[in-house]
């Protein structure tokens, strides 16, 4: 892979992590699944499959947060090029959520996150996209509503 | 525009939108001017022309945080260049500011906001330099001052 | 220094600090000596040395973090190459740290913190690592623990 190609694909994984951060919480849900590979992954931080297919990942993220104020912030980055249709990188982030009523499974009213996400991407019809995720938690604040259960 | 050239226009962006924020919040007066076209223009979400000029804008900057103390962050960016003298982006930024008595138009005591900037740039005079901004926000938590009519 | 060369030298810094945090909120306490030269000095506002060698400055943040949840927080950077051993940069900062009891020196159950690290960097032994830190802060929002003496 030819140096400034590796360059260009550094930016672009830049690019796709700021545009997924955007469609989930400016509501962009006709957008959001195409920075997905068909097969994308989710990966629980102990190894286990969360979720399976970019379509259903993202099908899923609109349930979440449809009814929620979110502020996904994407901080430092590690990237690495592995080829010229292989990435990886570990992100630093910190997420800001507060829901109309309840997340709809979890029950939180709000939440504070910190920590990492660990990504892998591939491309895929003439793009980066990502193709595993699997978020790490350094902390994570919670508000219950009133009437919640804890 | 060669390979080179553009990857260099995105480090410039990037270095420019720092030192944006960097002259704001350090109250560097006298640089902030030079990150703004000359005829830089602010534009609100509806669409409308906010401000006009860039020297008049840094002045509206100044006088609006002189006497707070201000964090603006920048956070991923999505930055496209158009050739070699125009650019675009859209950058998620979280902005924490606090005045010493209120802000001297909107009358808050501190704010911690949530959203994006849409900008445009232009090559002048040997440097990027930012054209065209507007700030949407995704959330505004507003404190008031004790005494304040909100 | 060709004009790649000095892009890479970007890419190389900007994961280098990416590093630099990941080390010291994940605890990778062996890692973290690695980012930083061997002669590495952190530098107060002032301009009086705070510390001096990379080895003992990482004894001295894990001394500082090893009982605290941290969270170090990078933002927008303008990072400048000086030559192909030689850079500098300053980063806009954030940091949430909260320590299970106290800071082992300052006394502090938690900060909120905002402000910017001014750094130069070197290629030493293959690898850009940080060769001076200075850190100046915006606001620094301090929690005391209950018994604390503020």
């Amino acid at each position: 892979m030819d140096r400034i190609a590796r360059l260009e694909a550094i930016e672009d994984i830049r690019a796709l992590k700021a545009k997924y951060f955007r469609c989930m919480d400016c509501k962009l849900w006709d957008e959001l699944p195409s920075v997905f590979t068909r097969d994308m992954t989710v990966v629980t931080p102990a190894g286990d499959i969360y979720s399976e297919g970019g379509a259903n990942y993202a099908a899923s993220l609109r349930h979440s947060l449809e009814h929620a104020v979110s502020c996904h912030q994407g901080l430092t980055a590690e990237i690495e090029i592995v080829d010229a249709a292989n990435a990886r990188a570990i992100w630093a982030m910190q997420d800001v959520i507060e829901w109309e009523d309840r997340h709809p499974r979890q029950g939180w009213k709000s939440i504070l996150g910190r920590g990492h996400y660990h990504e892998t991407y591939r491309h895929e019809d003439g793009a980066w996209r990502i193709a595993t995720l699997s978020l790490t938690r350094l902390r994570l604040d919670i508000e219950w509503p009133e009437d919640g259960a804890q």
